[in-house]
């Protein structure tokens, strides 16, 4: 009955949209796992088949959800806990991490956007050490075994005038890291996800996703190296969030003789077409995700 | 039929609401002006009466709200116009401004969330002048007449764990300004009002009002000194848009038999109660609000 | 010989300086310990009588050092410690500890300019409670005692047009702390004693001192409170650093005949009086001293 | 007589120090230009052979120095004036202007570190076209005629890990421009010329040059497009401030007898290796230098 397009860059939501309208999906494999003592519940959705792919309108590949709702908490324990359980994660998505690898890691995302600026607040806390080891090597870290850990924020397109997949191609290109990861603020579908998930996927970025909604891939295609991205959704998009309580409301009369016609109200959804909704409390959620993600991150790529 | 609480900052709107459902308004005047060749709407909306007040849900005193579509585009000609109607505007309201005064201007508002930010950008471009005349006299300026201008960023009470009113009241008995100027960003209950409406009042700040839904007043009453506050739309609070939507909707199924009963839909709206929304280029919007409002205010004290 | 001023924020410089050139110092006490585990140095200059305020050229009063060279490292344990360790100088100085208390903490100086930015950086990270205690009570923090804590940044006179001692003087006025804790970046003599020393004094803060040189004093005479001082130096004037230079060639030259006369350089000191020298790791130093400061802070606030 | 390096990015400082000392030097040719009205002072230091560049310590190429002591004056309308001279140099300078072209402008420097921060100001308020045009052409401008510009801001390589020069190739690589600009903050060896002082120069950056002391070259040589630097001297390197005040100190020494051994300070020397001297109101400075030298590159940039 929608005559709009629900928004969402969370596979888990694409899948419980499909399962609520269709059942099954084949070609998606999904298993799910909760750690009772840390309350995060770990989901995993694995495409595996074009059909799965065209399906769920996303990319083949893997996707893991976290699941937390006392992420929000400024308990600094249970924010450790979620670090540790991402980095879990991460190695388990990061091809080859027992080898000493060269790691980009790009904080995608609009700075000057609260909303958007998840990718820079997260490089901000990054452990960096390529420069470091290349000049005095691993000895300077008293380490036998060191990833070469770089990072950059590209900015966005409206202040620099170029993508952001031109400027990371390039500078993959110049440097040749083996594994670029990326962190993205993502738009949900739900509010009920906002701000308390995180998806790691290692399909990389799609075309019309994040907040941003960036305009190229940045794929194993697109760049020749493993692209594992990270996002956590902070806003909704505002056509999905009006259209959601409309379809809602329309099965509603429906059940009364199809009175609605959603296709009147394109204005509106024009309207809201370059709006999102987002917490009050969006800074402090920026800041303390950005904490959380750089200190899973960093707890991956050590080496011990 | 509506069963949830439309929410702006806006007389203008509060107003068109009313005169929506009941028609005119008595104890409330209202008058509208064209400039053509500036493109900008000024309209004049005065509370006379208590129960003027009473229907608007706004105090006694006058609202001017400046709309100009074009408010948005990066065009510096048309920028500088808006100031210089913006400063008119603020002059008529002032009183004394003839009279050489000590004027603070005070930007509410969180710096570190844009949709917030308009205060702080505002006062940021002020030409202070107090610090100096007190030290040097006005011959620093070569001028014979000149305001003492002062400016402040009182933050947010989640930063400093005080309210902005007890900031500025001990502030405003300490340094003993004839004129508060207060700046900040409002809701409003259209997004076409977004981001292209000023509003100046000279009825101060009121409880519930702004972005980020200020708990006191800041007001004549409340401080002793007359209270000019100038504010922009930049966000419509969500559960408004979602409600604002379901109504006209609603309007539709009612016709055929009131099927719909919004109260069913009170979880949602609760969710809702602590998000906005707001445009994505809302960096670009609140850095032109900046420099537009605080060149008009600028203008308007300055003395030839 | 000196024909300059040598300027210095810090006590232990002060008396330094005159033991060098006068020998002991009536009315002035001195004790210092080490804490060998963890590489911190205290040393205690405690001023008693009026004397011995004239020649040290600072008030009467206690005043604690901490020199820890490791102080820069970006070893999270060691900034642990320090944190700890300037907890306990804190709880000596400030007094009735034991009682829950009203406590404002103002971070001075311009986050604009890096060096001066450490109280602004230090305030980000304070636990702030005033807000939450006066709505909820102590339970929202399942405590049975909380000190309420509030905090402020007054930024700069060349920006809002005001004193931040009238600022700060109208908002204790207005919302009655107990205690005014203040932070600082200094001015020191030797770059020696950088960005790796922790000045904690009860005297406040005097005219002159700090990266801005403060214009108004903020003492318990001024504000009817005690307020404790916490400051790092971060610059060394460079008047300062060109004279002591000079000082000591001079020395040299004028075992051979007084051939210098210092006099002739009033051009250069006079060029240099607006000037600071400084590290060109600053943002790294400043991002460091303010969790390690506010750390500290919060440790020595928090009541179990 | 001195035993250290004098440190200046300026050419026309790099020909004074040697004039002082030398004299003439073959292969450089000098002329110099004073508009009274302006009150600007434009040099120009041309470097014509190898042993000109040896003894200048600078490669071969132009380098235009702009000196307006009313720089720093809050003035707007001589801040324009300033900007309308650099944007005639700057044509000069960028070969083939009347050709539309694609423009890369980079904004080198540490944002966080103010008196660094230039780089980063300018490329804040440049207008960039590049993305525009290439999505809708250049009637979106209502042109007939466009450059194609772009910005970027690359960070340091503290926290990035990655040389800037790596970046910086490997966009131009990918983005393939015709022209890159470069905006830079740098040592002068005076006080006197800081912040008043606008260096452009066809040589692009040099290794050590700059505030951050940059690692590599940005040069037609290493990039294959020619390079436009432009650069304002915001610090004095602190060694440098020292040593030319012993310098001039030694002198008055030396005429009784050379008994100062400027060697016997290699302590100080070392100690000051990592620091700089900068003004005090560093941040207003580059507040200002950032639009001026925006306002310049827009104005040279745009095609009637």
């Amino acid at each position: 009955m929608g005559s709009f397009q629900i928004r969402t860059d969370l596979a888990l939501e694409a899948r419980e949209n499909i399962e609520e309208n269709e059942g099954e999906i084949h070609g998606v494999r999904y298993e799910e796992k909760y750690d009772e003592k840390k309350d995060v519940k770990v989901t995993r959705v694995v495409i595996d088949t074009k059909n799965g792919a065209k399906a769920m309108g996303k990319p083949m590949g893997t996707y893991v959800t976290m699941e937390a709702p006392g992420m929000l908490e400024p308990d600094e324990d249970y924010h450790r806990e979620i670090s540790v359980c991402l980095a879990e994660q991460l190695k388990e998505l990061i091809p080859h991490m027992d080898a000493e690898q060269s790691i980009l890691v790009v904080g995608l995302g609009n700075r000057d956007v609260t909303a958007d600026a998840l990718g820079p607040h997260v490089v901000d806390n990054l452990f960096i050490t390529r420069h470091v080891v290349k000049e005095y090597g691993k000895a300077a870290y008293n380490a036998s075994k060191m990833n070469l850990i770089s990072s950059m924020e590209p900015g966005v397109m409206a202040k620099t005038g170029m993508e952001t997949a031109e400027i990371i191609k390039g500078v993959v290109m110049q440097t040749a890291p083996d594994v670029l990861i990326v962190i993205d603020a993502l738009a949900a579908r739900s509010i009920r996800r906002l701000n308390r998930t995180i998806q790691i996927t290692d399909t990389g970025i799609q075309p019309g996703s994040g907040v941003g909604n960036h305009r190229n891939a940045l794929t194993k295609e697109s760049l020749g190296i493993p692209v594992i991205a990270i996002g956590v959704p902070t806003v909704v998009d505002a056509a999905t969030i009006v259209g959601d309580a409309l379809e809602r409301l329309a099965k509603e009369c429906g059940d009364s003789g199809s009175n609605v016609r959603l296709g009147e109200y394109p204005k509106t959804f024009t309207e809201l077409g370059n709006m999102y909704v987002t917490s009050k409390d969006i800074d402090a959620v920026i800041k303390r995700l950005g904490y959380t993600l750089s200190e899973g991150i960093n707890i991956a790529l050590e080496m011990s």
